[in-house]
């Protein structure tokens, strides 16, 4: 590759419009340094103590690095002034400059966490110019349909009544299994009496937050009734999940399913199970992968992590996310992250001679942007 | 490492013939191109559906790049360009030519899976120009037996004699208790009266796949009181095996027994826990491992796990294969990445000063040749 | 990064005086060529077999590399040549010449183990001219109180007692419950009257090693009253442990605690769950790692590891120890390889623009010496 041919290929990756398959809202409102702070670790709950800086992290090195020039900063500028930047632009520019440098087209949307303090999804594709597309969270739905007092020998045929209802317009559903009881579960489908007994027992425990692995796995069997693509968190989060518990792999005896063979299952995240994610979307036709969120999170590593995911999955079967929340340097610092990462370990394939410059390209696109449009059957 | 030395560093590489040390025969017949694009995925039994073609991934790059040279087409021809070469060379000179590319003085055959329709030990010798040596599978030996009406009274002494017949040419054996049952059951050494009436059961249960845990256990005591070198199937392969509990560092309770000490136990493919093998082999001066077939389905990837491969595990402990099974691109593959892989990593220690040249040849060779000579004790 | 800028942060990070936060003392009398390579060899009680030499491992390629020098001979002298040499020099020079070589100038010393073989904590700081520090551990106090008669009944008091008085002038504690029983147990805290029967079993039984799962896990929480740093060995060990029962995933439960807040628990070695490790140092404020111990043991890999431990973890988690036990040469390599690490994948980053050269330079120092000094709060 001549030093054009190169320089082609990386104007080429960096302009390519992205498919962002699983990303959250915008913050709505402002930010100060402890709320940007916070954003910036993912699996703690609890403020970050005084005795450190979250911004020294790979995250925090990442967002002054890449995201301070957005803001019109010099690369790596002090976190300090970072923050001052960002306050004084206000949350409204500082929002629609990162969302807009990200260079996604399509944004689909997982509506079902905090979604009071963000931007909902007509907004995010307001704000960037681009299409937005929902996602409805199957735990979400279920909780609805216990506050409102549904009788537990209703609650099958309401809870697919009302995902019916929920999913009319989006593109999927996601289930949060992980945070709510892992993976190591009986994935036998539960029989109409059990699903009844457990409603029972739920909807009088007053809970309204869904732990039952009963009905966890009836709501997934409801959405393969639906026929809708699943997308599962797995591995990476926040530190309620048992993170081993979350293993993808611990799926083998669902995906097994031969009901499921229609049904788009799109492992998220992935992070370090990311392997076994890779074998499974060689071992099932269905299955398919990102490593969102850790791509953000391991900021400089985040190319070494790229190329794990480049191994066993069919390259149809690869996708690309942020699964940014919150924070919008994280939907522009997936972006620029991913975008880095296939133009380096790719770009040394071709360089190799291991992979031709076509093919490579080729492949970008179909991760960007083919592979989400297919499954999602996005217009 | 002046110029010269590097290029004379990579050409003496490339022409050390190798001992592939885990391998099955070769396809006996013409495949079609959906034939190809089967083989072409290792952890999926169902055929490919339209919508992709499994030459979309790593493995089916590494094909058009590396095989396509040898049927005289440029690297990276398409795939339909390299099918219909395939087709019009025919299988007897498409199987000749990528099989003697590999460069393999010595392949070691394992016959346990889908004989009937490769080339048998013999013939592997025939077409190559090299020497073939047989690994005898334990769970065949125990169908074989199954199926003859043994009486559960007689089963032990009988599996003992046939196995000690069937190995009497043989370099070893192979067990795949991976796909039977997994590797967390009670490694006890069942008394006889247990085995006889497992025996019992199996026999009259009509069933003639060996799944029982006892008598799988059983099958690996009398290799080992045959005093004969056992390779473990570990880590990827296809969707039968749940790959988590086929994870070698299970086999920790088995590998303590010290009647063990003296029988080489080689743990195949590892990946992706080829660090939990690389500590066993450490660990046990008698546990050897390679990473083969992920070598050859990570493509351009695969000289990343030949680097990780090169971690904990004593130089004297690890061995090169290939496990291709069929497609002979396969053969051909595991040699050529496998090479490339210990170029680019140990080359570039010796650049670093980390290695000096001398040592890094002679590891090398201890993996191609000497230590799996020593293993099977090859002529 | 000018060739001048790269040349000064390679002898800064050189020069920078390192606390290893976690080692051994170094061996107190002579050592012979067997004894060398039984040293070389973390995972296997066993001696090295005659058909091979420990010195063909990473390890030992690191030692001819980087120690050789330090005993008047040219890199990767052979085995032989380096071992006459330390006979030659005798092992008051062998060790004074390596442990000082290291440029650690504080010892934070492990004496629960084969003390009376390792020079003690005075010891190892004359010798180097730097500071040691004692970390005591914990079932070393129970199994002396064991050993002195205890009755049931006064179990608990009198080793809160001891374990007050014992660590008086050490900067924390250590446990080895990973050697005992593993991870995966009830991390319940045990009530007072469940201590009392464990210690009055533990006691009658005559056996002096502690493995009772109550008492290990009473010991940690007297720790956690009295305040102090905890090191827990996690992951890569000798073959006593279950590798994958030590994986610090499983610390998940107890990590959970609201009580430990405050108590730095420090995670030592890890691999190969390092990257588990740095999710749990993301997770909770009072986590922090290392992977030394495998730096050594990787040789030529341990850049690539050092790289994989700067993922999730926050900058101030990140510790760095040699692990070295007994053989002067491990207290010297660890050093060796762990500035090699940080040189070469930070410098990549800072000659790639993901981070800029000053930041570099304060997280390798933050790394290095504050963040231990901060946690055992040394003076």
């Amino acid at each position: 590759m001549s030093a054009g041919e190169r320089a082609g290929f990386e104007a080429r990756v960096s302009a390519l419009p992205l498919v962002d398959h699983h990303v959250h809202g915008a913050f709505a409102g402002e930010l100060d340094r402890a709320g940007v702070e916070l954003a910036l670790n993912e699996a703690s709950p609890d403020p970050v103590p005084e005795w450190m800086t979250q911004f020294d992290s790979q995250v925090g090195f990442a967002v002054r690095r890449w995201c301070a020039p957005v803001l019109d900063l010099p690369p790596h500028a002090s976190a300090d002034a970072y923050c001052a930047r960002r306050a004084e632009l206000g949350h409204v520019e500082v929002t629609a400059r990162l969302l807009r440098a990200a260079g996604v087209s399509d944004w689909v949307v997982d509506t079902g966490f905090g979604a009071e303090s963000l931007l909902d999804v007509p907004a995010m594709a307001e704000v960037t110019g681009g299409r937005a597309h929902e996602i409805v969270r199957l735990e979400s739905v279920a909780e609805r349909l216990a506050a409102s007092g549904v009788s537990s020998v209703d609650y099958a045929d309401t809870f697919l009544a009302e995902l019916a209802a929920a999913t009319r317009d989006a593109v999927g559903v996601k289930t949060v299994l992980a945070y709510r009881c892992g993976f190591d579960l009986d994935w036998r489908r539960p029989d109409p009496a059990e699903v009844r007994a457990a409603a029972g027992r739920w909807v009088d425990s007053g809970q309204r937050r869904l732990t039952d692995p009963v009905l966890l796995r009836f709501g997934i069997d409801a959405a393969v009734e639906l026929g809708l693509p699943i997308q599962f968190h797995t591995g990476f989060g926040d530190r309620d999940l048992d993170l081993h518990r979350s293993n993808p792999i611990l799926l083998l005896d669902f995906l097994r399913d031969p009901r499921l063979a229609e049904i788009p299952v799109l492992l998220l995240h992935c992070y370090p199970y990311h392997r076994e994610a890779g074998y499974l979307a060689q071992a099932f036709h269905n299955v398919y992968l990102d490593v969102g969120l850790a791509v953000n999170f391991l900021g400089a590593r985040s190319s070494a992590l790229v190329a794990e995911s480049l191994e066993l999955a069919p390259f149809a079967k690869l996708l690309y996310s942020s699964d940014a929340w919150g924070l919008p340097e994280l939907h522009h610092l997936g972006a620029v992250l991913w975008r880095r990462g296939v133009i380096s370990t790719v770009g040394r394939w071709i360089e190799d001679g291991d992979w031709s410059a076509a093919d490579a390209e080729r492949v970008i696109t179909m991760i960007a942007q083919d592979n989400p449009k297919r499954v999602y059957r996005l217009r």
